[in-house]
């Protein structure tokens, strides 16, 4: 068996991050979004590319993509699980997003997403997002129907 | 400015695990790939499903995938960055991925790794493993062709 994950003061912390996190994308509220994020963040993000590096690279990335939506993003975070030391975090959790596209199209769909934290001056800041969905071995397409 | 990431002995433990690993999937070593896999291991993998939980679940998966590979793997672990605190540790990286599968066909990929780990008893354990290729949002193919 392992020891029991803390519930403390950092993980409360935590959580009210990933919270303000869904709420700001809901409300498509960029700057909410992306104010814990470490000047030197690097992000594997759910689409091309590989990977962006730095909060300008994020923030842009974040601004397109929530503009590719019309009207507010359902956003629902499940089994969010936060493992906290003193200074160093990471979470995980499977995410709905449920929303419009401009072209019309309405996507709902599960994502994975690992989020790793660093304590800096005090604070918790992101420095590593990995967001995800697994794509099928046979046809080569990304799963977008998958559910937990 | 952030303050230099840690060197510590810590983060020399820590790279030798993800080395070891490299070195067992080249051999196909399922005992070495997963012998510091926590027993309630969460992992978000490259293809389907969403999630396996738990170190036999996650053994199995392992088992399966390099089974599909004729001879050995070639495995690359680049841009590796540790992150670690006391007993609470991240890391996160591109790896390459050339091999021949067993119907003939040869793959040649790069896979966005991030791995989580708990110190465990005065071991480093992964308690989460994330793997990923992201899609192209126009044809919702897996983007198996990047290079970083």
């Amino acid at each position: 068996m392992l020891p029991e994950y803390r519930t403390s003061t950092d993980e409360v912390q935590l959580r009210k991050i990933i919270e303000q996190w869904a709420k700001a994308v809901h409300t498509k509220d960029i700057a909410g979004l992306t104010s814990n994020y470490a000047p030197d963040i690097l992000l594997f993000d759910v689409v091309n590319e590989l990977q962006h590096v730095g909060s300008d690279a994020v923030r842009n990335r974040a601004a397109a993509w929530l503009a590719t939506f019309e009207g507010p993003i359902d956003y629902e975070v499940r089994d969010l699980r936060i493992t906290t030391g003193d200074d160093v975090a990471f979470c995980h959790s499977l995410n709905r997003i449920s929303a419009t596209r401009q072209d019309g199209q309405h996507i709902d769909m599960w994502v994975r997403a690992t989020v790793c934290f660093r304590k800096l001056g005090g604070t918790w800041m992101l420095t590593h997002e990995h967001s995800s969905v697994p794509f099928d071995g046979e046809s080569g397409k990304a799963s977008l129907e998958l559910k937990p």
